[in-house]
């Protein structure tokens, strides 16, 4: 259905992609293309600004945005681009992704990051929201959606009967 | 442009109407038709979930929720829509809102609810975020937006010069 | 003596039952009968507001709830019961429970959420804590209560000899 | 209907007083028989200890504990008793209330305290906790608790006019 | 010199045991006489005020009270005793000790709990807290002390001459 | 019955005397002579070490140190003497105390500064803890301290009747 | 002695600015020529990024930069010079501060901020720490820093004088 | 090009030695000479002020000062300097570092330690910082970093080439 990509997913380092690639199963499952990029903001800012500053023009429709510690990706790709851009707060460190959770998120009032679980769910959600997101011009992925929800209850179903199982 | 509400605004308490106020107000900024709903996830269950699950067929393309405490509203809102979610966490109470951002953002995979920022920038975020989201089925927003950020930029620079002139 | 269920365990995840399993041991210790669910307040949210809306006409007295993350179901089951529902905060996860223990007992002035130790003691607490309200129209189980609490000072007292012994 | 105290409301200072007068408020609205009693855990704690142990023979079905800063109220009473003690962790002092909830909450297994809300609406619902409590054998308790639901949605109904004038 | 117990070491649990021991060890390091127990706050309500009541009139002139979680222990004994009591918060658990922490230092004006280290030096600290009390009445004990910290001294200067030695 | 400094009063910033002046007012109701020291840390080290190294010739017993932010002063004096150290961590600033309590309790191994109440209650318990140690040594302060534990339950006996009158 | 600016005193909004100008006083103090500036990492972020990369060339040798919230003003400056950046975290906000000292320092490895105190001593020790920097090759300032440090010793005498003189 | 150390590299224990080491590997790339010392400020107090005192005259020009815990050696080496002194909390114990944090950085009006990440990003980034601050000097080093800039951003090219290459 999609040809092209719509979704920016961009990581602060190599490092967080076993994490981050769960965003990307996801947007597959739901056939949304994306693109996937390493960016630091600190140690590439050039080029954060220049793949922000030209992802509108380029088609995306929304950046993902994953980073850890003093979390500054989120902010500085909200800063170049009007295209709403989720924040992925990435776990680990000395705070265990506290810093980045606050880095990503109090965003000050005028440059919105908004920000998704701390933890594994993370990278889900983020491109689950991406999805709702292209949902209001693609009524096809509200289907779809409409069909995953399905499938979360069944899981739900199946793990009472596995725990009920257990009990006897 | 926009002729019926787009954006659903939700809060848990009309307590928190004087801070959400705010976006209300940035979405009269942007044109942005939208409805205001006080709507409690613990004392009014029965309405939350049937404002969430009428949503998407009544028209609406994104739901900012607006909660303090054990902030439930968002993610009961997002148990029952395909539509995106975008938690206003409330600062306030024994916790000063740490509570309400966990409870509003720690969403398990599968059900996102994307989340601004704990303080007073939250709901323009908020508000803003929606309008981006937007921007995807409707361009002129998109222009809007860029003007909304010559402006922030205007701000910026004239508070420089207040600086610098009270330096001297 | 009890023979139809009066506590209902309810946990969000399968993988909650190896921590909430010891709260079915401490009823089973205590001969109350009990039920077990796993359900979902974000991924099967009507099963939840159907499980609580009924539970005062099925015969049971007291809920436990288990749920980690931005734990919401305490919340939402007693958003649609009168009885009392005790929730037990999931440790685990990027916060390790702070959030769940947050989103568990924050409840607004009206719909309480009595909640029990954060971590391996949570699940026993809670159903010690069921077996304690249910001591009120049933003295058998206070008389039962009496005697482990004979059983938890003889744990101190032996605790007490193993030092000492190793002490010398 | 109820003619001798089935509540004991205690708390560790006579300056909670004004906080904890909430629950005391709730007991009177649902008819419920109550006595309240200022003993600190650390300098009386033998007053503790006697009023616990004597707390089910005198017919106390339930007791609220109310103290701040290393809270050991609940759990001295919870020592010494086998009746449920509901745990009201006051706010305030230099760690705002956080030292209270935890010292209040983290029992260890076998001798629970359940805890309500940190903050003004935690004696509220800690007495509403020991209403539902009682419901178990004071069904007429139940029948007020579901009007009492009723009253918190009509609240909420008015703040929803009052939020939607205000938006005209 | 010394010939019967000064000092009481007393912990909630004999799972603490493997931790506390260090202060055993500390003080055998001093020829401190001491005694150790278990004794539960919560378990064993009485023991605990009756060990607290009597330890004066038995001669001990400093107790060591190390728990965790919600570690009222060091409370439960100041509030019997005029002696010192030094409170050893033990790490561990879903909030790693900031519970224990907190439960054992914020007690209210009156009942002082002198608290050390939360970590692996908190029994360490402890006994050596109470050789420095103990050396009022025993300047044997203070002569000792001196040594012990040239001991310290020396094992830094050791430490330097290990890292010089690697960085060539 | 003292008839020379016992106990050494020392604080970081003459600005926290207000807060510390209680524990002079408690050790003057012992009739324990005590001295006072403005000393910092870090803006006059010298003295601090200098006064900590001297204490023990001129006849100090206790030495009590009071100081917020990074509050080191406890740590420093606890470095230069083998005087039992007790650390008063002063409440304020941007992490309201939090800093100053774990800068004065994490000590490491070999260097013990036991410390009290984060709050108010601070400065008292550091007195009356002082007053315990003393004890040991001046038996008439242990009386003493039986008649002040007196005074404390009695103060909670009027708290009780104070409330229950204004139950009425 | 120096004629241009040494040293760029940032801040991302000028109300900032009376908190920040305690930085400028001690600048004057020690008589080290500076700039001000307010620029926005997020509103502004060209501004940000061509005031970095400009600043050797333009003789700069030290940045200080405030601000609060997910405070990545520092961060990205440093993103764009080689000049030593001095994070001054903005105390304020719902997370009073906490946010923006972790946004501030937690930077990953390679592009450093040097990090102040959180609070009113922030800009203050920011300058002072300038001061140091330059005072390698500027040999005066050190100088001058000793003489301040010979003002910070007395005015602790003279606050011991005080307390002393308060406590006849 | 640099023949005498500028660089004082001290940790308050050998132990710290394995993450402090990247320090050392930092200077040696920028040939940049420097001592290493193991002073603890706890126990080696007297080390700790003379070769804080004696590092001006000896011709250092920055200090490094790494320690956990209540992490004083930091503030105590500038106490006793007029050289910039730059703080590196140590991750690790029960608090896992929030305490060597906050002991680091909360500093005093008058008496500033710039501080660097928390984390094993921290001693890179303090030796980064000493590089920095030696560039005013040392021209030689500014160009050393702008190379250094470079590597950095290679890497992260070369992670964006290794993440699409998986992603294929």
């Amino acid at each position: 259905m999609l040809n092209k990509p719509l979704v920016g997913i961009v990581m602060g380092s190599d490092s967080d992609w076993p994490l981050v690639k769960t965003a990307a199963e996801i947007l597959r499952k739901f056939d949304v293309d994306f693109e996937v990029r390493v960016i630091s903001a600190h140690r590439t800012p050039e080029l954060a600004a220049q793949y922000a500053t030209t992802a509108e023009e380029r088609g995306l429709q929304v950046i993902l945005a994953a980073a850890g510690g003093a979390a500054h990706l989120g902010g500085v790709l909200a800063a170049h681009t009007v295209l709403p851009v989720v924040g992925i707060p990435i776990q680990g460190g000395a705070l265990n992704g506290l810093d980045s959770l606050y880095a990503t998120i109090q965003m000050p009032a005028g440059i919105p990051v908004a920000t998704v679980t701390l933890g594994s769910a993370g990278p889900v959600n983020a491109a689950l929201f991406a999805v709702q997101i292209l949902g209001s011009a693609h009524p096809a992925l509200r289907t779809k959606f409409h069909d995953y929800k399905v499938e979360l209850k069944e899981k739900v179903v199946q793990g009472n009967q596995r725990v009920n199982a257990d009990l006897l």
